[in-house]
Order: C-alpha cells, then sequence, then structure tokens
C-alpha cells in the first residue's frame, strides 16, 4: 500500500500533467492551424470559415493580446445558456453534461460534510498507532475508518453519515429525473413537426402469399387504422450499404486525375444504382418484412406504437421509428425467434467476457510487478530503486496496464450489441454501455477489491454464504482506497484532459489536410468530429459514481479526487459539446434511466460494504440501524420507476399540453 | 419414518373413506330432498324444478331402477363436451378442468417411464440392505433413490429422465399454454357484444378545480379520445354497500308477521334510497375520482386501455374494465401513492406472515407427537400401543394438525390482497392464490424438508453458500417421500371426497330449508352455491404439482397417489363445474400463467434438487450434465411468456380475425 508521500507524489505528476495539457490546449485553439479540430461544430453550422481570417494570420495567431485571454475557453464554455445549447448541440449533449454536474451535486456536499466530521472523528482515534510498522501504518489511513477502534462509539457517525448521504443522493436523483423527464417531453413537443412523429417502424410482418409485403401492410392498416393511416414506406434490401471508408484512415492508394476520377466515379455509381433499384423493385425477395408506417397525426403514430396489432404477439410488431439518421438499417429485418435466440447467445458471450477477460490482463499485471521487474531485468535495478522512480511505477503501472486493455474492449462491446440486433444506434449505444458497465464493476472495481478474476470471484460468491457477503466486502474495500485513488487521476484526469487537447484528431487531420484535402468537401471530411461516444462516456462515470459513493463514507480522502473529476469533465465536455462534438443522432436523453438505475446500485452496494465494515468492527448496537437502508433505497427505486421511467418507454396520447 | 405397512394401512384408510363419501354421495344425489345441494346449478338456470317430480318422490327416492344406475354421475360428467361445458359453466370453469387434466398429461407419461425403468432399477441395488436395521431400512425405501449405492452407473438413468421430464413437462406445458391463450381470445371475441368490451376503466382523476369530476373526464376523453368516445359514467361514494348477510349464517332473531314486516321494511327501503340518490347527485364529495368510459368501438376501448393517457403515468390510469360482477368497487378509489405503499406494506406483512406462522403450527405438531401423547397422558398408553392405533395416528396426525392451521389462511389472505388494492374479484383470487401458494412451498413443502420453520429455514440459507444448497435439497427432501404421500392422502384425496359429498351445504341447506325458507326466493338463497373458489383451489394443485415433479425421480413410489388425485380431481370437480357451482365472475381463464409459471419453478426444484443429490452420491461424472438444465428451463420461461403472456395482459386491435 501506498504512502501518503507516494499519492501525494502520484497527484502533482497527474495534476501537472493535466494541466500542462490544458496550457497546451489554450495555446493550440488560438492558432488558425487548429480551427477546425477545436472548433468543427461551428464550421459543420456553418458559423465559421476559414476565409474569416486574413490571408497572413490563416497559420499562427500573432496578435499578442488573444494570448491574455488564453483561459476564456473555460468562461466561454460555461457561459451558454442550457436551453441554448440544447438548440446548438441537442438535448443528448445538454443532458450528458448534466450527470457530471449530478456528480457535483451529489459528491459536493458529502465532501464538505466528511471533511467537517468524519475526517475529525477518523483521525483523533488510535486504532493504527497500536499496530504501526505493520502495512496498515501508511498516513492516509489515519483518515480514514481504519484507524477507529473496534466497539467505538464513533462509528455511530459514520453510520448516520451513511443515512444523510443515501438520503442526499435519493434528493438529487429524485429531481434530477423529474428535471430530466420534463425537459425530454418539452424537447418532444418542441419536435412535433418532424415526420418520425408521425411515423412507426414495423417488424415481423408475416408473408402473405397473396400479395407483396407493401400490399400487405397497406391492406392491414387500411383496416386497422383506417381513421389516421396514411402511407407505408416498404424496407428494401439493398446491396449498397451506407457509405463506408474506403482504405486504411480514409487514405485510398491511388493518385489520379481528381476531375476525370470522380467523372467516371459518378458514371459509375448512376448506372449501378438504376440497376439496383429496378432489381429491388422487381425482385420480392429484396423486400424485407419491415414497413415505415406513417399517420396523418401524432395521435394516431402513438396508438399504433402503444398497442399491439394482432394476437400473436410475435408479429406486427410496431414501435415508434427512431429518427432516420439514428436507425440502424442492418438489424430491421432479423426474424423474432432469430432475435431471441441472439440475445440469449449474446448475454452468454458477455458473461463468458466478464468470467474470462481478466486471465491476460492478471498475467500483464504481474509482468508489471515491481519486484519481479527488478529480479527479471537485474540491469534496471538501480534506476527503479531510486525512490522517485520508485513511486511513479508504483502510481502508475496497475492502473496503465488495465487502461490498455480496457482501450480495446468497446469496440468488442460494439460489436456483440449489433450481433444482438437492436434497431437504432442511440439504444446500441446504451446496450453497449451497459455491458461496458457491468464488465467494469467485476473486472476494474471487485476485481481489483478481491484481487481475482471475475470467474475466482464467482467460486468466492459462491461457497459463501449470503450472511457473508457483506463482511467480505467490508473487509477488502476499505483496503483498496489508495490504488482507486490512483485510479481515478489516471484513468479519469488524464482521459479528460487527453479529451480536450484531441491530439489524435488534431495530428490526423494535419497528416489528411496535407495529403489528401483536395476541395472544401475533403476538408470537412477531415475535421469530421464524429458524436458523444456514449458507450464509453457512460460507464466510466458510472464507476466514478459507484467509487464515489462506496469509499465517501470508509475513505473520505476520495472525495476530492472525485469532486475534481467530475467538475473537470462538466468543464471540458461543455466545451467539447459547444465547439466539437456533431451528434450523429438525437435520442432525446434516452440513456437517463441508465445513469439512474447505476447510481441506484451504487448506493446499495455503499450501504452492503459499511454494513459489513461494521460488523467487522463489532458494532453490533448500530449495524442493525443500517440493515433497513437498502430496502428503503430500493423502494426509492421503484418509486422514481414508476413516477418517471414512462417519459423514456411510453408516448402519451395528450397531445396537446 | 414410516413403513410400507404403515403407508399400505394409510392408503386403505383414505382409499376406503373416500370411497364410501363417493357412495353416500352416490346415494345422496339420486334423493329428491338433496336436488338442490347437489344439482343447484340446474335450478339456477331455470332447467330442474322441485315440481317436476310427482309430490310422493319429492323427498326419497323410491324408484329402484335408479339405484342401478346411481354410478352414471361419473360418466355424465364426464360426457359434456368441452364447448358445451364453456357455455354452461364458463371459460374459467372449463380451464379449471384443463389444470386437472394437465397435471394427468404430465405425470401418467411419468408413472410409466419410473415404473418401467426407475422402480426396477433403484429394487435391484443394494444400498439399504447393508444398512438395514437403521432408520432407512423402511420397505419402501428400496424402491427409490435411496437404494442405489453411491457412485454406481445406475444414477445415469436418474439423470437421462430428469431430461425426459423436464422435456416431457415443458412440451405439454407449451401446448397447453398455446390451447389455453387460444380458447381466451376465442371466448373474448365471442364476448363482442358484451359492454364490457367498449368500456374502459379509469382511475386516478385528477382535480380540476373548474368542474366536477364528471365534466372534467367528459373533456378530457373529448379532446384525447374525439373519434370513439361515447359516454361516461362516475363512480359513486354510497353508504349502500352490497346487500350483506344479516345475522348469523342467515337466520334473523325476530318472528315477526311477514307480509307487514316485508312491507313495512320496503317502504323504509325505499324513502331511505331516495334520499341517498338525492344526497350522492348533489354532494360532490361523494364523486370518486374513478369513471367508466365507454367506446363507440372496440378499438376504441382497446386503444385507450393500452395507451398512456398523459405524461403523468399516475394519474388518468385507464384499463379495460372488468365484467360488472368482477369489479371490487371499494378499491376503485384509492389515491395513487397509498396504492404503492399499501402493495409494500401488504408484502411485508405477507413476508412476516410466512415467516411466523410456524410458531403457532410447530407446537400444535410438537402436541401431536406420539410418544410425547404417550408420556403425558399415561392412561392412553395401550391404546395407543396398539399397532392399528398408532399407525393410524402416525399417518393422520402431523397432516391434520397443519391442515385446521391452513383452513383460517385463506380468509386471511384474501383480506390481505383487499387491503392491497386490487380492481376485481378475478385479480383478488389470484393475488390470494400466489400468496397462498408462496406460504405452502414455504411452509408446507420447505417445512416439512427441512423440519425447521420458515424463519429457520432464512437463516439455515443466509449461512449456506449458493453452492450448498442443491445439496441441502438433495439430503433432506428424499427423507420426506412418506410424510408427503400420508400429507397427498389426507388433504388431496379426503378433500376432493369432501368437496363432492358437500356435507356442509347440505345440513345447512336444510337446516335453513326447515326454519326460514317461507318463498321461492328464499330457497334459492338457501342452496346458493357460490364461486370456483379460486383463492384456494389454485395453491393446492400447485403444491401437488411441485410434489409430483421433485419426487418423480427420486421416490417414483409417489406418482400413484399424484395421478389418483389429479384423475379423482377431475372427475369431481367437472362434476361439481356443471351440476354444482355458479361462477361469480369470468375472467376468461385469466389464472392460466399463474398456473404455468408455478410449473416450472416446480421444474426448476427438481432440477437442483437432483444435482444436489447426485452430488451427494458422489456421481461426479454425471452432475454437470444436470446443470444445464435449470438454464434451460428458464429459457422455456421467457420464450413462452413471450409467445403467450400477451394473450392475457394485452388486447390486441385486430379486430376482425
Amino acid at each position: 500500500m501506498a504512502t501518503l508521500q507516494d499519492l501525494m507524489l502520484s497527484a502533482a505528476i497527474n495534476g501537472g500533467s493535466t494541466i500542462v495539457f490544458l496550457l497546451v490546449f489554450a495555446f493550440l485553439r488560438l492558432q488558425p492551424f487548429s480551427d477546425r479540430v477545436y472548433y468543427p461544430k461551428w464550421f459543420i453550422k456553418g458559423v465559421r470559415k476559414s476565409e474569416d481570417r486574413p490571408i497572413k494570420a490563416r497559420f499562427v495567431n500573432l496578435d499578442p493580446r488573444a494570448y491574455l485571454h488564453f483561459l476564456d475557453w473555460m468562461w466561454e464554455s460555461i457561459r451558454m445558456p442550457e436551453l441554448e445549447l440544447i438548440d446548438h448541440a441537442g438535448l443528448d449533449s445538454a443532458i450528458l453534461l448534466r450527470i457530471y454536474l449530478l456528480g457535483l451535486k451529489v459528491f459536493v456536499p458529502l465532501l464538505v460534510l466528511c471533511f467537517l466530521i468524519l475526517v475529525p472523528v477518523n483521525a483523533t482515534d488510535t486504532n493504527l498507532r497500536k499496530s504501526s510498522g505493520k502495512l496498515f501504518s501508511a498516513d492516509i489511513d489515519k483518515l480514514s475508518v481504519a484507524n477507529v477502534q473496534d466497539r467505538s462509539d464513533r462509528l455511530w457517525a459514520h453510520m448516520l453519515l451513511t443515512y444523510v448521504f443515501t438520503l442526499w443522493t435519493c434528493y438529487v436523483l429524485h429531481n434530477e429525473y423529474k428535471t430530466v423527464a420534463f425537459m425530454r417531453l418539452r424537447f418532444l413537443k418542441s419536435q412535433l413537426s418532424r415526420p418520425e412523429q408521425f411515423t412507426v417502424l414495423v417488424r415481423q410482418i408475416p408473408d402473405d402469399p397473396d400479395e407483396t409485403v407493401g400490399l400487405h401492410v397497406d391492406h392491414f392498416f387500411r383496416v386497422n387504422h383506417y381513421e389516421h393511416y396514411l402511407m407505408y414506406q416498404a424496407g428494401l434490401k439493398s446491396r449498397f450499404s451506407s457509405p463506408n471508408q474506403k482504405g486504411f484512415l480514409g487514405i485510398r492508394g491511388e493518385k489520379l486525375d481528381a476531375m476525370k476520377f470522380y467523372t467516371s466515379e459518378i458514371e459509375r455509381l448512376v448506372g449501378e444504382a438504376a440497376t439496383e433499384k429496378e432489381r429491388i423493385f422487381s425482385d420480392e425477395k429484396a423486400k424485407l418484412p419491415v414497413a415505415f408506417v406513417t399517420f396523418d397525426s401524432r395521435w394516431g403514430a402513438a396508438v399504433c406504437a402503444q398497442t399491439q396489432q394482432t394476437k400473436d404477439p410475435t408479429k406486427w410488431l410496431a414501435e415508434w421509428a427512431p429518427e432516420p439518421r439514428d436507425v440502424y438499417w442492418r438489424n430491421l429485418a432479423i426474424p423474432y425467434m432469430e432475435l431471441y435466440f441472439r440475445k440469449i447467445a449474446i448475454t452468454a458471450a458477455v458473461v463468458v467476457l466478464i468470467l474470462f477477460f481478466m486471465i491476460p490482463v492478471t498475467f500483464v499485471q504481474s509482468l508489471a510487478n515491481i519486484e519481479d521487474i527488478e529480479r527479471t531485468v537485474k540491469f534496471l535495478r538501480p534506476v527503479i530503486e531510486r525512490k522517485f522512480i520508485k513511486s511513479i511505477l508504483q502510481g502508475f503501472l496497475p492502473g496503465l496496464a488495465l487502461k490498455i486493455f480496457l482501450l480495446i474492449l468497446p469496440s468488442v462491446l460494439m460489436i456483440l450489441s449489433k450481433v444482438e440486433g437492436h434497431l437504432s444506434l442511440s439504444k446500441l449505444d446504451r446496450m453497449a454501455a451497459a455491458k461496458h458497465f457491468y464488465f467494469m464493476v467485476f473486472n476494474v472495481f471487485f476485481a481489483s477489491v478481491f484481487t481475482g478474476s471475475a470467474l475466482q470471484q464467482l467460486k468466492l460468491f459462491l461457497h459463501k454464504s449470503p450472511s457473508d457477503i457483506p463482511q467480505l466486502l467490508g473487509d477488502a474495500i476499505p483496503l483498496k482506497a489508495t490504488f482507486f485513488i490512483s485510479y481515478i487521476m489516471v484513468d479519469g484526469w488524464a482521459s479528460v484532459a487527453g479529451e480536450i487537447l484531441r491530439l489524435k484528431p488534431l495530428l490526423f487531420f494535419h497528416f489528411r489536410n496535407m495529403m489528401f484535402v483536395k476541395t472544401e468537401k475533403d476538408r470537412e471530411k477531415a475535421m469530421a468530429p464524429g458524436g458523444l461516444s456514449l458507450n464509453t462516456a457512460l460507464p466510466h462515470v458510472g464507476l466514478y459514481f459507484l467509487l464515489g459513493l462506496v469509499y465517501a463514507v470508509i475513505a473520505p480522502i476520495i472525495l476530492p479526487f472525485i469532486v475534481t473529476f467530475f467538475g473537470f469533465s462538466y468543464l471540458v465536455y461543455r466545451n467539447q459539446v459547444i465547439n466539437v462534438y456533431h451528434p450523429e443522432y438525437e435520442s432525446a436523453g434516452g440513456f437517463w434511466p441508465h445513469i439512474h438505475n447505476r447510481v441506484v446500485a451504487s448506493m446499495i452496494i455503499m450501504q452492503l460494504t459499511l454494513l459489513g465494515l461494521l460488523s467487522t468492527k463489532r458494532a453490533a448496537s448500530s449495524t442493525p440501524f443500517l440493515a433497513g437502508l437498502p430496502v428503503l433505497t430500493f423502494i426509492f427505486h421503484t418509486y422514481t420507476k414508476r413516477c418517471f421511467e414512462s417519459a423514456f418507454v411510453k408516448f402519451p396520447l395528450e397531445v396537446s399540453s
């Protein structure tokens, strides 16, 4: 276990490098040559143009006054009011920011309370003085519950604060859920003129030997929704898939006269398109059992999307059509039973992935053990043994090894979610995020707590009785506070700093710009900033909520790091959302219930841990008071679910208000 | 543990008394004086009348030829085809009978397979010969898996048969679910002309300061369902509750001149009704926030019942109106949040009931212990020590003590369900049945298996690891086979025999008939047979499915008793449904998913028990083959749920087919 010095050094290094990143960004963002990397959103909107600047200032900013205001970006990103931000960047972006704000709302009061009450209570006790010289004697542990003696009355403070924290978190969660649900419904109402508000996606259309899919749909809706049915659009299976990037990183191998090349390309494509169109319209097999059905009123569409059409619940499945850009076309026509078995198979695959992923990771982590490295690579010994370098290695290596493995994970999980058969990109992002979160809970959180793979944890839990589990948590979790503090810095702070610097897009943009960009269209392609990457952002925030809540009472020293993460993230993502990202779709905050549920689950883990800890400390008189808390939290969960979840699942018929 | 002789004696006694009951019934049903007890349904229908018989034959049947056909009732009750039965007694009755038929379909092939394969396999092994003289040496155990030696290859037979049983049960369940869903939808379609098919029950109507509830409803539906909305009927709170029986068993204390008395009564009531009517229509407070809203088409009602009306999911809740006679009026106006907290409170109450009910029961059971009785009441010793009487006591007493406690339970559970706030009698029956079933699983099945109260079981399971639970089941369940055989006879056979004899209604009818019946109306009241009592019938059947499936592989000797129960019940209930009961409501088989889910849960308990048993027998090579079976069963459960459950929950829009 690291000492306070190790931790301070690590914090200084991580904090310092974060500040350096910020300064570099503050400098680079003022340079015209990086305008398209740091402000692509404004170019896409057409507000900002390269030609706006005088020729001589197109590459480097020579105006010294600009550098006086080099930190203004923070103020600028904070300044934009939320309604304007929704208008500018979409509701998903605004609600993503609210998640970071939620983190601040939850953890800042916790931080204040902990440092006013818990830290003095812990620090003035003497449990660790008795056992000095042991592992436990690290200074930071004096601030944690480990320093409180067994059977001490001081433990009442921890118990009471668990109640206060739970109540406060529930209060904040409740208000946020209410606000977000309101924002979502207001937003959907403001979108009333959009075609998808009148359109329903109908799948699993049964075969009809006598008529084509199109006619079948038409007849069906003319009979069953005759008052509001307007028209249908059949799903077609085309060899033309979505325009896919050719070559590596958008680099094409040939060099040709562009005009000639594109003219011939266009001719070829037009010809192909005509043939394909003809083929599709004549070929019955190209018609998929899927249709977009449009109604003459939102009421008609809402009715169709919420009701069961026929006696067979596996046929004529209707749901709100996602926005056209949100539809994941490939999955529309999967037969019902296949969809069902895909779901089972992917669930099994995710369980296997979670159980066995840790085998290669622990292998690499064991290589990263300092003592082992010293022993194996003996000539490095003098270097490693220097206190400074040893501290760095101890602070960085375990977190880094994990991080590298986690980098390839999102793509794997996204592929699994696609195979699972979800219909929209927003759902894919949410489902990949959910898988990623479960993965992190078992393979980052519990794996670090119990220093074992998910497979070993499974064995552990199978052979422990349910009444032993809180104690298991209470024993193991407090020991890992410093590891997670280092993890927060390496994973949290550094990745947010990397997020704002956009080093990879910066280099790629200039590389492409030099090599291939001929026209304005090319340049736009090269700067394309992409969407919000919710599939990676959400699970990470979920993990930090878990860490913050679980350690708030046990080792309050973690809270400043968590609060810094949320504050810093809020600042950076506000900038990114305003200046950089251009969302691929708009799901109107459809991901909020996921985040809400995860925070609630984190609270329950926090309470179980405290229960176990108190029984380890033999505080028998205060333990029963905690036992009701998980039940109350669960009741809170069902209550908010009943009140607010429907805003994200159903669509009320009431149109006027 | 009882010996084979004990068991045979008990079977002879129970079987004998059952046959005596049947003979008494066969005799009594031929007597005109008991016509109204055994054939009330036909009187209610107006098909049978007392005046049909000649005067001299109005009390005792003197026609000797009638007695030659005294067993014809069996044939008569079997003969009616199902469609005619639905028409005569309703779909609920027909589907209740299908549950007993399901029991036969599941267990008869199991019985054949077990006696062809398992019993020889068990009987020819020698495990119990070695340990003769011990508890295990009872003869019946030689036919069970207890007689198979550890590590024997014979255990493969048990494992394979578990697979066969699971597959067969799933196959039968699947077909039945499909058939019942089809019957339900066909029935609902045939009821298209009934007003409740066009009516939706709307609850949680919000207050409006400017208009009355009625106008508010009218305005709301004129706006949001303007095309199909027809009219509303507001819920009114009246001091007139449903006509309640006065006095004990319908006996009134006074004796008056009937004509005078009733004339003055009628005058009083008419006056009161007029005052009350006036009061209600002028008093705003008497108007409940509830309305029955009628549409001009089934489509309009289906749309309203399946959709969310406003943004607030706790307001304007619409659902299919139950039949008028099925509505439980008192619960219509409970506010949403109160309903939610009632649900939580009742769930807690049921848990407490299940956990602590066993305390008085075990107390009484300990009194019923023969050795204790001998010790306490010494003068009874010579009587008890006679082998014959001892066998009777051993066979009867434990089951009987339990049975008495279980008799008062249904009313308690029905009260709890009413407080929980369900809206229809059918739902009340189903929810009381569900509570009763959980109660029986823990307080009859597991309590007998682990010989401890539910509270002790909870402690046991909290301190055992999940991997130990199958072993725990595998150790304890086989020991209790004979107890459950005796339970099946005492509880199952006897109560079915009692059911057909209707001793209580017979006595009460004649008692009332002699004392109070003046008019034909009075006589109809005195014979009123009541409904099906699904709240007690369903959980008992559920328990027998559990016993049959769990013991099929372990102690096949139980199967003949189970099959007898199902066959006998089918026969008796078919007679009762045709001749006796007059259902209070028609839920179109809404209880089927409950039964289905319970049989599936029983299968999973069966598989876990076998898993534990095989690991106890150290049959390491065959155990892993069983581990996948619970998972497959769970997949079967989700599959049938997806395919068929919607027929019981939703109402398709498609009206034409």
